[in-house]
């Protein structure tokens, strides 16, 4: 039986308020009660996702790895689950304490934020993810994954909700959404009664969809327009180094580079030689008329759109820029907020890059693929936020928590 | 002329890009200038208040007050912003810095938000203060108030926008929306590409429409439906004192007390004292079926309504409940999650009623009138959050602030 949204909200604030108050202790049990309960499950779910892959055949290759589960993921998963429960917990951490001046002793401390709504798409796997990391932060989730996963993330979902339920705790900590229309995805993004937040995670198009629809708050997340910018006086060799990494090690992420500007004092010397590297790992180059210019054939010519565009792919757009204002400019203009990196030693050029960027992260000699819960060490990692309120970057247990202000008087009234 | 919302909104992030590297002294030495000026304008503010105010003759007279600027008022307006001046400025401060495991320091670094957008009604000192603490946080602002105090808030713009430019900075750091029409306020609303944040500042009426209608992310402030709980243990003086200064000090404003619960256990003893000393100050009492049993002809039934109510009149409304639990369900199902205050000598339901409501500021033996900017010692006040995403409670400066991750590299790439 498919039970109404607004029943499943019912239920996850319900689940919320018992979360907000149970022991690290026991939300450390559970969740490595999760793990071992997906390993021992494997086969039911691996049974339930070949039903998804049967009938999603006819879909891009791309797409069906990216919902294909298997021995070695599902350890993945597991294995995830043990990590999250090993991080310390938030909650109830106060910030900052002090005392008014009335004699009231006043506290900043962690919360959950209460229902968390994820969006997501192809990847069975951020079923689990969410799942822990909501659950460990206290909060309740409800899930809504994209329709060629839902056999494998209802099977999922099953397993985990048994293990909440068999530790004495409201099964309803996780629930998803079983119903795929589309009515369905935009009634739950203006379920504001129950949701606290709503985070998107998949495609540019998906988060768009998100953000235009949602009355329920949104943390943007994911779309990566990355730049890269050498310097006058960036060094040759660490240059390159970074380029080919920022494009070629996982392309198909947000972290990776889509742009790499030159400045023109060091184009005709550095950009066929890191276009040379870049043709050997197989990626396509295009570029502005300066780039072209210098590249002849193996460039093809940028159209207006290249300069906003995330391939997630081997294509690399290069521009040439007179200076460093005009590269801060086009970047602050072009970029999606996410990462950009300068390769120089000029100590003046470097802060005002880091200074002037507004990117959610922003780097001197260094690959932009860095941007990432784990890199950072937060060890986890609930999506990348490219807007600006509650959590900017990587996002881990931390941002999905909120605080109250909790004060203790002994009488205190207002004059 | 009257320029476009568009228009504004590329003059604002131009500005803001400026106001993000503006230092503190220089912003200080404004905020101060802008102090001077109403000072030193003050004829001309007041003139186009009569105005303001002869239009406006056949308002209520609540209305026509919170409109109404004088000397005084002028002086306060000033006052306020040199204390805004006075304050630390949290731009630039590092939360937190650590080297990861490839050897990056990573900095977590406080940033302006960029552009706010503030929509709001009739005080004009709404538009000082906004501006202000915009100002000193490093943001732009684009204001929009409402159409009563239009000259006014015009005026009071174009003598700070004439102290900023006097300065050498770019004036658009304060804009104000002239056009006073629906239509004008939905597309502010709507302006994802130029606002980074919406704050509505007014009437629960007003709130609503922002949070219904915006598309650009919206910090929820102000309604306050707020709770008291006498508990079965509370000392009766204290609990007296209490209950009479968060409904009568101020009963207009949002951190007052709007119901009152009590234990069933004291209802008989404490109620008809409370009760009285709250009639001797023109305190309406409604209450529930156990109330009005004790009360008698001194409290009116309450209805359905009344429970979800915020008056911001001296009117309270009363209900007698069997034990905490039941105390603590009410709130967490009528409250706004503004302030709660327990009034009791009990540890245990202390500790349970600050850790398991769930509002921005939870008290005991307090009253709920300290929930401000001011009484916590930010020595400003943009709003009371009453949403959990980004800010929760009384913002100050820092709630105008995000972050971006700084990292500097020595050439690290990912493996």
């Amino acid at each position: 039986m498919v039970i109404s949204l607004e029943e499943m909200g019912k239920k996850a604030r319900q689940s919320a308020f018992e979360l907000a108050q149970t022991p690290t202790s026991l939300k450390n049990a559970v969740l490595n009660k999760m793990a071992d309960a997906l390993i021992e499950k494997e086969e039911e779910i691996l049974t339930q996702n070949r039903l998804d892959l049967e009938k999603a055949s006819e879909m891009p290759q791309n797409f069906t790895d990216r919902l294909t589960l298997d021995h070695d993921r599902i350890l993945g998963m597991a294995e995830g689950l043990r990590q999250v429960a090993s991080l310390p917990d938030p909650i109830g951490n106060e910030d900052s304490a002090w005392v008014n001046h009335a004699g009231l002793q006043i506290a900043k401390r962690r919360i959950p934020l209460g229902v968390v709504g994820m969006i997501y798409e192809a990847r069975p796997n951020v079923t689990v993810d969410a799942a822990g990391l909501c659950f460990k932060s206290g909060n309740a989730v409800i899930l809504r994954g994209g329709k060629e996963a839902l056999r494998t993330n209802v099977k999922l979902c099953e397993i985990l909700r048994t293990v909440v339920a068999s530790s004495g705790l409201d099964e309803n900590a996780v629930q998803i959404i079983q119903e795929t229309s589309h009515e369905i995805a935009n009634q739950f993004m203006q379920l504001t009664d129950y949701l606290d937040v709503l985070i998107p995670r998949g495609s540019a198009r998906l988060i768009k969809a998100v953000v235009n629809n949602a009355k329920v708050p949104v943390i943007e997340t994911g779309a990566g327009n990355c730049h890269l910018y050498v310097d006058k006086d960036a060094e040759f060799d660490m240059a390159e180094k970074i380029v080919v990494n920022a494009k070629c090690q996982r392309p198909s992420v947000c972290n990776a580079a889509e742009k790499l500007l030159i400045h023109e004092d060091v184009a005709e010397k550095f950009l066929p030689r890191v276009a040379q590297a870049l043709e050997e790992r197989h990626v396509e180059l295009r570029g502005d008329e300066r780039a072209c210019a210098i590249l002849g054939s193996r460039c093809r010519p940028a159209t207006v759109e290249d300069w906003d565009t995330e391939y997630n792919d081997y294509i690399l757009t290069i521009g040439i820029v007179d200076s460093l204002d005009e590269a801060i400019l086009h970047i602050n203009q072009h970029s999606t907020h996410h990462s950009e990196s300068i390769i120089t030693e000029n100590y003046r050029a470097s802060q005002r890059f880091l200074n002037e960027i507004d990117s959610a992260c922003v780097y001197v000699n260094a690959s932009t693929r860095f941007t990432d819960g784990f890199e950072f060490g937060f060890g986890a990692e609930i999506g990348i936020a490219t807007q600006k309120l509650h959590a900017r970057g990587p996002m881990g247990l931390n941002e999905l928590t909120t605080i109250k202000y909790v004060i203790r008087g002994d009488g205190q009234v207002r004059e």
